[in-house]
């Protein structure tokens, strides 16, 4: 027997229709890439996303055929988002930090039918244009004026015209709520770059429970700022978010060094935010020499990376901003976890509850996780058993874009490639990815925990910890790290610093002073970059 | 194209399976009809829910069959919630307000085959038993030792008898998730009560948008207690939402009387309440008269009827907990909107944030809302119109169990008998009951406002204002008020205090005084029983 209520596709658009009819003076503010800020409103944005959805049909594009774009966070990109997903095509967001090789093969796999670029992208465009196969339409997302007349892309069309050459009557369509949405690359380290496709009731779920209170806690009296990009996982889902609470949405564009984002947040009263450690150094570097506070700002979501515990509390206790520690990947949606609080520890000591926020947190409802052995047998969670960290839910991937790679699930279960310890309250601590353990007599050696404590010395700029091979333990740790300009410390006072912080056999072995560590396209480590350039590094232990 | 993340049905069993395995220590707490405090986990409740659907199973309930109960809320009453609907059968929670005739009548129209009922209502099983043709076993939700010998119901069984034959070795299965779960029945005030069926899928979608920041905010990190009953539309969708987010539950039984609650709200540092303006009158003045405070509570959702304004704002003065006023309806599982304030609100007075504070609220994601004339033309949001709300959403109803009173929709829209306006934020304003609603020489005048206006008057403990005859205007609006005890104020002084805070038309002719206005089983006042009882009424104006 059913239920008898009414029966609604979970479908993007109706997160627009949502915030146009209840949220429809809220603003959304951008920083254009031609350096002025621009404002508008929900209204406006479901106005020109109609338009917009009218454009691509004239284009030509049909539902389900994949649209790409090469663009930072602004008003544009979320009328894509709209726009395509709505009409019921597949929006194909291109990470534009990867090498123009990557895109070519990426675009041609995707099939994209159109590609839109942001003007900073136009040396990339001319680049790509030449070799890709599908696309049939550059265009470019801005208007005439700005449009240099030698663009050297052939046939390249003008955002701001295709939307002029159409009216807003349009009525979002309505299909199955599993019909494809949107379609995002992961940057594996081997092998080519594989596609996540993502659904409309796995969008509208994961929108519904990352706004929930133990997860980014996004209300309409919020005012958010992603710093986390549009094309890395649809800045972890606030794009549909901010819609659906009716937050007023405020989006950097280009302006992602400490300085913009600074001022973007005081001005327009930002109160939450999100974004991966690496930006938040850059920001805080430059509050602190300038003497600022936060004046609004109270939650700041950080994942993508481990967020080094010394950041969390000083975010606390300096600037009275509480992070939200998350952990998730492309093949999420991606949150999988957030690090919030229970009932009993509001009566916790600040380490204790600092402790509790340094994990990467509970997993939220929708999310099952576990922990299993190498032989497949799920671990006990006590906080000390470590493993492989297994997922599943409704937004979490059943298999690649075109079934590249084979069937990924063990059981039905989505192996992470993360390696974790899950305590008795649920909440998960990535101790290492599976590939960067260090394996040391038999037994692993968590690289996360060891570079937390590196950065965690004021001399420490940034830090990496991968293994190094020694010739009766196998792999013992060496730490690599960059030093903070003008900051001087030595091998062995960075070793002394983990005296007392970590079991003995654990401190790394070594200590490599380097300039930069070579992160990859979402800002990441690329550890596997490090471990090669010191594949032949001599241990002065071994 | 479809997407290709999982599939996984939302299920009501995914609830409890998320709390047993990510807040298995977390407590529940329940007040017992026996009178003593009984404390358990989530685990523990996932437990014994596995034992309860293997129970019914033995008794032969299958899936689809409705089973009832008659229950306060309690431990024992979540088991069957899980239980019921986990396994596949649908839970229907009867109201035990309503009259013995109404029950009987309730039970058969559902085809109950069994029926749950606390101690409290043996005499109401007594009465009904002998009357219902459905109902196969009646089961006590006590153990043995608390069974009265005499309990004169033929076969009865015992809750922890039928726990102790099972164990706990038990999977939920899996099936379509708008699978009906669960049946309540409305207390229309004509014609017989009708049935809502509410499946899986609208109810998992409804807890989701229950538990966001702008709607209750439930996190893992409160303690709830609905005082709203689970037999009253799923306690407002608390006995879903806390094990989704991991939140302390707990449970007051029977005992509803002001001290009572306000001893459970600080023993165990509940944060988070839920009931109707009524209970919180109850609750407010034993505060009172006992100069207490609340340490722990910080918000509480008032539903069911309006608030008066005057009771947002003493909660918000004297006692710093913020009201959190919200509007639904059986039909719509039930909550359709929520008073929460938008980003523009926290700079502006104390005064304008409570005017905000006061109305129903705006439309969670998920409900879209609009207000029609006469002809069904949709009305202006500009705070000034008012119409008959409409709504519609994933959790709103299609139509009644049986297809009762057939086809209650128009236009894809469910007509909620209420009349409204709503303003340019959305935010909106429930005026009347369409059919309280005073017609006044062919103008609508609301009788909610000028109860609102009495209630802030400090000798008034309860008004209610309807039409009366006048042979000019044809209605005229007549107030009628419960003083509060050892209190005295006139006629003309109640009549006085309406100067300046309405139009001078919209002011009342008459006042009349009463020792009681009749509620109804939810707690409402029946004014279509006062409007019968002064029906010859002549007012000095006519």
């Amino acid at each position: 027997m059913f239920g008898q209520m009414m029966q609604q596709p979970l479908l993007i658009s109706s997160l627009l229709v949502h915030a146009e009819r209840h949220h429809g003076e809220q603003q959304i503010v951008s920083r254009r890439v031609e350096g002025d800020i621009h404002r508008y409103t929900y209204r406006d944005l479901a106005s020109r996303a109609r338009r917009m959805a009218k454009a691509l049909a004239a284009l030509g594009v049909t539902p389900g055929q994949r649209v790409g774009t090469l663009a930072w966070n602004g008003y544009r990109h979320m009328e894509l988002y709209y726009a395509v997903s709505g009409s019921g095509a597949v929006l194909h967001t291109v990470n534009p930090r990867l090498h123009p090789d990557q895109i070519a093969y990426i675009a041609d796999h995707a099939e994209d039918q159109v590609i839109f670029f942001d003007m900073t992208f136009l040396p990339l465009i001319q680049a790509v244009a030449g070799r890709t196969k599908a696309v049939k339409h550059y265009v470019a997302m801005t208007d005439r004026a700005h449009l240099p007349a030698d663009h050297k892309v052939p046939g390249l069309l003008c955002y701001e015209d295709l939307l002029d050459a159409q009216d807003d009557r349009y009525e979002w369509p309505s299909f199955d709520e599993n019909t494809a949405s949107s379609l995002c690359y992961t940057s594996g380290t081997t092998g080519n770059p594989k596609g996540v496709l993502y659904s409309h009731r796995s969008t509208v779920l994961h929108t519904m429970a990352g706004a929930l209170p133990d997860a980014l806690g996004c209300s309409a009296a919020d005012v958010v700022l992603p710093v986390v990009p549009m094309f890395h996982v649809n800045s972890w889902g606030i794009v549909y978010i901010a819609p659906m609470t009716g937050a007023k949405l405020v989006l950097p564009g280009a302006g992602l060094d400490g300085k913009s984002l600074y001022e973007l947040f005081e001005s327009e009263g930002v109160t939450l935010s999100a974004g991966v450690p690496t930006v938040w150094q850059g920001l805080l570097a430059y509050v602190d020499a300038n003497g600022l506070k936060f004046s609004t700002m109270r939650r700041s979501a950080i994942g993508g990376s481990a967020c080094p515990p010394a950041m969390i509390r000083r975010f606390l206790e300096v600037y009275g901003v509480r992070v939200i520690h998350a952990w998730g990947m492309t093949e999420m949606s991606p949150i999988g976890t957030a690090a919030s609080f229970k009932s009993k520890h509001p009566g916790q000591t600040l380490d204790e509850r600092l402790a509790v926020m340094s994990t990467q947190g509970r997993a939220l409802y929708g999310v099952d996780m576990k922990i299993v052995d190498e032989s497949g047998n799920e671990l006990p969670w006590d906080g000390k058993a470590s493993g492989d960290l297994l997922v599943r839910g409704p937004w979490i991937i059943a298999s690649y874009f075109k079934n590249e790679g084979g069937d990924p699930l063990r059981d039905g279960w989505f192996p992470t490639g993360d390696v974790a310890k899950i305590d008795a309250d649920g909440y998960m601590i990535i101790t290492d990815r599976s590939k960067d353990v260090i394996k040391s007599g038999g037994e692993w050696i968590g690289s996360i925990d060891l570079e937390n404590i590196a950065m965690a010395h004021p001399a420490v700029a940034m830090a990496a910890c991968v293994a190094a091979f020694h010739p009766k333990w196998d792999e013992r740790p060496l730490l690599v790290v960059v030093k903070k300009p003008g900051v001087e410390v030595t091998r062995e006072e960075l070793l002394a610093f983990y005296d007392g912080k970590i079991a003995k056999w654990w401190t790394p072995d070594d200590v490599v002073f380097v300039d930069a560590i070579p992160l990859g396209a979402t800002g990441k480590m690329q550890k596997n970059k490090l471990r090669d350039s010191l594949k032949d590094y001599k241990l002065p232990t071994a």
